[in-house]
């Protein structure tokens, strides 16, 4: 096989959900036809590379610094707190929220030794107390790390003069009772409207 | 979501094995560190699409045509038919073949409409009929259509001084018979030695 082919094969496959042998279909199918995938996705990530940054204020991704939904005036009076990036382009895709976000870029969990000092919550707890908010959402993923560091951020905002409040528990829309866990069937319940 | 990453997260997400949700993932750990792997990335694409062809006599992929394997003289006298370039790569990989190859790319198939005017039978044809082969194999996959377009070249080649072979069947190394389907069982059991 020729270098060229080795080398890209070799960093496809180093994306998260492809291994050697879906990378090796990957090149295939993109050689077949470069014009059609290979050289605007090399474009597009040589692009993203040069213009995409870490927004200052709540570490999301943007192209400007801070970024669009900081810089937006209708968005200031209040925050959710999320995860990962991911997790707030789902929220936005949603349209469920008007306020800002803040970005923690990981969880609590003493099994993958991340303490309090090795998310930025000093830059958050700072962020709080600068900007006048109304309510702090908590949207962490429902695991034992993301609620355990939901009970520390709450802690943590506890001297503020804001409302902390947590996503709903309860049965996702469309989805089944008998295919749900106890544990959010239970919550369901004691949540019931 | 800046414009740039929905382009990005929209090419990422047609290669084959990476939906929308496992591109947006692997965009996301490519922003982190981008001179890690989103820069190499994007320069060995581009490298690739500059310096790839498909080989003007096996069909295969590589960076000079006739390729490397076409151009050793000590690959001369056998030649193996396989229906992608990844076969062509997985038969290298076990270095069980000395000899040439030449790529289908692609099987007869009446429910796809592939015809053998689909396929580069003639050059074929004429490849064997100006090279002095002593055996030519027909390493095509052991489906219904890589059978029946394996059975088509035998005919087509029958007017030929060569000695037409096919893989064997029978149990994987490393396979447990409870597993095997009937076919192969059966395959392994007349064929046993």
């Amino acid at each position: 096989m020729a270098q060229e082919l080795e080398h890209l094969i070799g960093l496809l496959s180093r994306l998260p959900g492809l291994g050697p042998r879906s990378a090796r279909r990957a090149v295939l199918q993109m050689i077949a036809k470069p014009e059609m995938l290979m050289i605007p996705l090399s474009k597009a990530m040589q692009a993203a590379a040069e213009s995409l940054k870490v927004c200052s204020v709540c570490r999301s991704i943007d192209t400007c610094s801070p970024c669009k939904i900081c810089d937006d005036r209708d968005r200031k009076s209040d925050l959710c707190i999320v995860e990962q990036v991911s997790d707030l382009w789902a929220i936005e895709r949603s349209g469920s929220w008007k306020g800002r976000y803040f970005v923690l870029g990981g969880v609590l969990s003493s099994l993958s030794g991340v303490g309090p000092e090795d998310l930025p919550l000093t830059s958050l707890k700072q962020h709080v107390a600068t900007h006048c908010y109304g309510e702090v959402v908590l949207a962490l993923n429902a695991t034992i790390e993301g609620q355990s560091t939901a009970h520390y951020i709450a802690d943590m905002l506890s001297g503020f003069d804001v409302c902390v409040s947590r996503l709903a528990r309860g049965a996702p829309v469309g989805g089944e009772l008998d295919y749900l866990d106890d544990g959010t069937i239970m919550a369901a319940m004691k949540d019931r409207r």
